[in-house]
């Protein structure tokens, strides 16, 4: 007895931009959008019956179409629009939509020139299902890095550690960041995402790393503390290793100075800080 | 009241190159390999107490230090060595080991020269628990096209869908699937590999394929049938849309003869076929 | 009667990181560098003969061990060290050394924690031969974006043309530019990029583009007028097409609102903008 | 006096795949297209004339709409169709045209599937000027590995010099290779393109290299007197280094057995070889 088990279709790499004229300057919005649905789908696999399968054509049609009226604020609202339009239809369980927003300022004071900024990424993901909707914000691509006060020690050392322990180490790392928004709340999108992302910058800027585990403890907390809204929030940090460059053959000192950087192997430290009372 | 939620750590992208030098030609095993392990590591990030954090660093020595006695067969069983490894400390629940194996093949019938097969890559996937091993295979960057024999009709229309039917239309993806094997059993996983990859592109050749999903259901059908010590089989595949160029204007025929790749967007059709009685 | 003629060899991508202490905040120099030779190597290609072939590896460590004392300004100048340390050997003819620079910026007022800033990359290449050095300045990876004044009208119209004339379509590119230094002149490097970047910008922002050819010249030429030390400046921009998606079937109207973002294809426009003196 | 000096334009990365139906099995034809043009453009920089610019989108169409009849050998074949066609413009000079052909090999004896081959990649570039037409055909992402009979000894030592000499080394590189036809003789490029790269692949399987560069020579020596129709052939290698792991701390030892696989930073040799009496 052979079945289908976990399904999911939709689009991905939909490349949307849209400019708003109305306002000087301009506003550019650039997003790539995923579309994926889940729910009564079986028999599209099993017996090759296309009755319930939305076209992922369709899907990308209804986010041109859909644009123009209704991405006039933050893409999680924009991404709702689009969750709650795919779970309309009665095969439909769960409508996932992901959005990525690709930053563009304006050049000086001008009206309609832009530059991209490339620093970072702003993502969406909200599903709706029969039950409601969950939304999650976050950010990606935010490279960053500690010159100082990132440490590392009192690790278990067993006959394949050569490592040394460290008080002062380089730590840089590619945030990724998303957190949930605890359901019932309206919340004001832009106005959040710019509070996560500041305390988050902050706290990395001023504390005093013992880990990269550590690290994530503490910028989580506070971002828990300073946003009520946020019910939960999950990072994962590559460690990217700098390795200081052993120039003591050469006569040459180098305390801290010139390092070697490297992505081949790189750490990864992922963990999700929640409220006590966040479901599972 | 905040605290640690689901976290992992570990060490992602060791590049690990064995030259088994015993045999003629020689043999070239190239792997990637990551680590990553769950466990009692909450103290590690809210009191930043490292005493249970096997640094990262250490597991990158410990796969190129067992590779020489321990890499001997299929990468499987060198994965459920290390992941045996990690899972022995007190504090790791589970160990978790991927190797990702670049292929390269001897070159006519030289003892000690190589191509790099860029055609695929095999993969798998060890968890090491207290209750035990979770065994995954699997292939990724596997390209295919079918030239003919691919339609897709009889899907819904509503007022953004444009898409004609097509009876004859290119297929064309990139193969991820990774299959479970039943526990208890063991597997000569080389043995095992061989039959499901040969399974797909046989299967994969042969049917007549009315959607993506219709295709992963014939195929993963076809691949538990055939190989009964696999459990599960999940399939990832992205529809890269070839599209038929309007040359009509230009006073050309175009008969599903010239067509435009593309990459963005594109559709995702994911599914796990399974045994009825498989575990969730 | 066989031979070998042009060649070069080097290392590339010599990732150096150096981390300036003695000032608060600290600085942060993040390089990618290259570096390639050209000269009396023929016999070790011809011959087999290794005598004059100064180790790829040994080039990496000269970066490592003269960054210490020598890159304190820019990175223009970091190069011309390097080129001049290679330059020394009598087997050289001419040395190039490229450098990339990735910029970081201070988070804050923190002194010690950076964010990278993805949104271009600094470049210096200096070649020093017998006869002295040319030096080459430049920036890339710096996309932007004119949402309104970038037309495309004139043009030839063949069997094959479909392209409408437009006087109002989204002009979007991703700079890669590199001016060359007239050679006498001692330049402040840092003053000097500053200024071009800043006028490349400026005019990108303030100018209507009939073409990207137009563009390019109306940037080049003001930013040779204003910079007097620049000798000539070489552009290659992509344009990197923005189409108008055609909603009206769906009845809605989209008057330059809704754009789907290309990448491929995609079209390159490359010129240099010199003084009618440069040299060609 | 400011001017344009030397310029091109055209389109790049046109993504066309043509499925020959005639032939059982069928075959599959997938370039990648890049066309450039040098000529007299300085009015369309300077005075924003438009009126010689053929526009890039009917270069793109261009290539779709002469596919059909055209793309029915070699694609050096295609590529001078496309080039000659273009140089037919009074405006042009120069038309080059680049092909890149992705592999696609029939599964097992399927008339109508395949599966792409991701190992290299075959090139073409062909430029029609008024004095007639160039044709360099190559290949790109070929990597290859010698994992003995290679060598690096003999080279200086100066203060910086960390690197041991050795008789046993890996080699691994990714060849780029184009090689150019002297312009005379009809080529039947489909059998020289086989004829120089299985050429390439003996050889680079059955010398001994004492460093790249010795390889480059003895390669493409052996091309060069294997296939008359080569005038000159211009190799760029790599050079990906394997290092040994010393495991001597942990009491294992490693005999030339587990190495790590690394790309930054990395060595380029590049070296045309040619014959004597080969243009400059």
């Amino acid at each position: 007895m052979i079945e289908v088990g976990p399904n999911s279709y939709g689009k991905s790499a939909i490349r949307l931009v849209k400019v708003v004229r109305s306002e000087t300057p301009h506003r550019v919005r650039d997003l790539t959008i995923g579309i994926a649905l889940e729910g009564d789908f079986a028999a599209s696999y099993r017996d090759g019956d296309n009755s319930a399968v939305i076209a992922t054509d369709t899907m990308k049609n209804t986010c041109y179409a859909l644009a123009g009226e209704h991405l006039t604020g933050a893409i999680e609202d924009f991404a709702a629009v689009l969750a709650d339009h795919f779970a309309e239809a009665p095969q439909v369980d769960i409508a996932r939509v992901s959005i990525r927003e690709h930053a563009w300022r304006p050049i000086g004071a001008s009206p309609d020139a832009f530059g991209r900024d490339g620093s970072e990424t702003r993502v969406a993901r909200v599903a709706r299902g029969r039950g409601g909707r969950s939304v999650d914000s976050g950010v990606e691509d935010l490279v960053l890095m500690k010159t100082t006060r990132s440490a590392f020690a009192g690790f278990p050392r067993d006959r394949f550690t050569t490592l040394p322990e460290t008080d002062d180490r380089i730590m840089a790392t590619k945030v990724s960041a998303t957190w949930r928004y605890a359901g019932a709340v309206a919340i004001d999108h832009d106005a959040s995402f710019a509070s996560v992302r500041s305390t988050l910058l902050e706290v990395f800027a001023e504390h005093h790393s013992v880990s990269v585990q550590a690290s994530i403890w503490v910028i989580g907390k506070a971002i828990l503390e300073r946003n009520p809204e946020v019910e939960s929030i999950s990072m994962s940090l590559p460690n990217l290793h700098h390795w200081t460059v052993d120039l003591s053959g050469f006569g040459i000192e180098n305390d801290r100075e010139v390092y070697v950087s490297t992505t081949e192997p790189h750490g990864v430290i992922e963990a999700t800080i929640r409220r006590g009372d966040a479901p599972p």
